[in-house]
């Protein structure tokens, strides 16, 4: 009896993940965060209409869930003023890109993005054996202009660019996005990730035309619609793309809570607005807590704030595992020097008084 | 601006879907149905106790799941009498059918399944681009001994078995399963479905060694559980295979209602009676009143009965239509001679009268 026979490409793949979850780091420490601030969650949590059509929604939780999604669609087309054919829902963001990296990618073909962008993205190019191709921030910013043109030397069939950006909070322009994609090489497909642009400031949507075949703008309900744990994603593009994906998705594999949760979540409005503000106040105060302990806070356009630590990668991660340890989960970029940084979540007044008081200990046990 | 650029494997993939949902049959009826008997849902819904746990979860869903599901896997573990290093949870056994056809199919690798058999998992194997060999059933059961001698002929690395059987809920003894995996060609990967075992008689679940590489094991809370909108799956197998969906999977795809509801349902072991006594109650009735009606009820170790209509695909096709335009939501196995029956899922008496009162019309009309 021997095992099972794996494909080279599932062979070769590491059995690393791409986030460890906080309840991992929980079990590990024995004992639960005081302030979970580390995935930009909202905190704020969903809309109540949204939670209480997920609650009313689990009477009918015996029934698969509508395989075409087909009213949260229609919602979602009338909302952007798109043909629901223009939409795919899918199993979150993560489940969206795992499809499009699939339907693009075989082995040995070139796929680009930012050095220490979105690794769930990068997970997925190995995944299906694509070569990926990094190029840097600049400062702080993922560089369109970059990215399309390493695109065009290296004949990328993907390029991904997330605006407002994870994990700087950094972004750009919508209309700068659209400008620059007339230098994305032809046949290229660009995945625009626009999870945190409900909480960006008017403009930074890119204004592009539905049926451009060149991009699919990916939106998703875990950032500041509030849930995450619902698993509801979708993306946007040209209806050729869109019914691609019904290709290989799996078609039962939405939640049917969710798919009634952001159906509500979707008509209000006024809790976005809420949100937004208390995003917008959680800011101020992590920039401010940031500025009373000698740090500097970068501009931010998504639920989140990059603290800049002033020193090296070794030195945040001391400070953020000094966090840890007081029971402030955060979490930090990747790659240097965006790695000179921690990020931490926008909160409520509570969690932002724990970050507070936690955070002078944590830099002065990485200063010791 | 030209197309994004496809594998050749996704170009050459249908825009075919394995299951038209009820909902889009209600959309093109301009109708509700009057009973959801189609799809093998679990009618008499989740355990009370689970149901409160994915209201109360609601609150929570602001978080990201576990995407170590452990408590659950935990739970799942010790009520298999096996190490959470054993199991797997995804969305949905669906979800997990496709996680396992990647790790093993490539382009031209040979797979084996009953002719008729469940198409979604063909779905995924067609995804990946495996090459499908099917065998017929004998005697409306699946056999196992054909399936992994056509497995040794033509070399598959993979072989799908459900036991007991989607659609014409037939069963083998566990035991006999055992026996037969002695015939499965060595480096083959039996992927055994129990997503019906929890309705079966006594005796039908496999008693392998969780330890034994040349199965997984795949169940689910879709069915007997009631909670087939939550998606949640899970496969029992050796922890190398284990180990190696953490390479492919999507870690954060799991719904934190649904992995909250999940654990409660497995701990209501007084509601999984009460459901089994309702599914035979349900079992009788529809045989019931199949024989009222001149039509044959197979024998079922499930939670629907296959109605063996006396004539050939065409004519059981016929009926369906007859049902389905009384508002009766049914299905019907896809290949002959299977396809002579109608397949009922087991339901509460409303629904069962619903059946009864709308069957004769069908027939009727199917006769004329």
């Amino acid at each position: 009896m021997t095992d099972p026979r794996y494909t080279p490409l599932a062979q070769s793949l590491p059995a690393t993940v791409p986030f460890v979850g906080p309840e991992t780091q929980e079990r590990q420490r024995g004992a639960a965060f005081l302030a979970r601030l580390g995935a930009n969650e909202s905190v704020f949590g969903p809309s109540p209409r949204a939670a209480e059509a997920m609650r009313q929604a689990v009477d009918g939780v015996w029934m698969y869930g509508d395989p075409e999604n087909h009213d949260l669609r229609q919602a979602l087309a009338d909302h952007h003023g798109v043909s629901a054919d223009n939409i795919v829902v899918g199993e979150g963001i993560d489940g969206l890109l795992g499809y499009v990296v699939r339907l693009l990618v075989e082995p040995g073909d070139a796929v680009v993005t930012s050095e220490g962008a979105y690794p769930t993205f990068n997970y997925h190019v190995a995944g299906f054996g694509g070569t990926l191709h990094k190029v840097p921030y600049v400062d702080d910013r993922e560089d369109p202009a970059r990215l399309f043109a390493r695109a065009a030397e290296v004949d990328a069939k993907l390029v991904y660019l997330a605006n407002p950006d994870n994990p700087m909070g950094s972004w750009h322009a919508g209309a700068d996005i659209v400008a620059a994609l007339d230098s994305l090489p032809d046949g290229c497909l660009l995945v625009l990730d626009e999870a945190y642009v409900e909480c960006a400031p008017h403009g930074t949507e890119a204004p592009v035309s539905v049926d451009d075949p060149r991009l699919i703008r990916m939106r998703t309900f875990s950032k500041v619609h509030g849930m995450a744990g619902a698993r509801v994603g979708y993306g946007i593009a040209a209806k050729g793309l869109i019914s691609a994906f019904n290709k290989v998705r799996n078609h039962f594999g939405m939640n049917r809570t969710a798919q009634a949760g952001a159906l509500a979540a979707l008509r209000d409005r006024a809790w976005l607005d809420h949100v937004r503000s208390e995003i917008a106040s959680a800011r101020d105060r992590i920039a401010s807590i940031a500025r009373d302990n000698g740090l500097v806070p970068l501009p931010s356009a998504t639920n989140f704030v990059a603290i800049d630590c002033g020193r090296d990668g070794a030195f945040a991660k001391a400070v953020l595992d000094g966090l840890i340890a007081q029971g402030i989960f955060v979490r930090m970029p990747f790659a240097a020097p965006q790695n000179r940084c921690i990020r931490v979540s926008c909160g409520r007044p509570a969690d932002m008084d724990a970050f507070a008081a936690a955070l002078p200990a944590a830099l002065a046990a990485a200063r010791s």
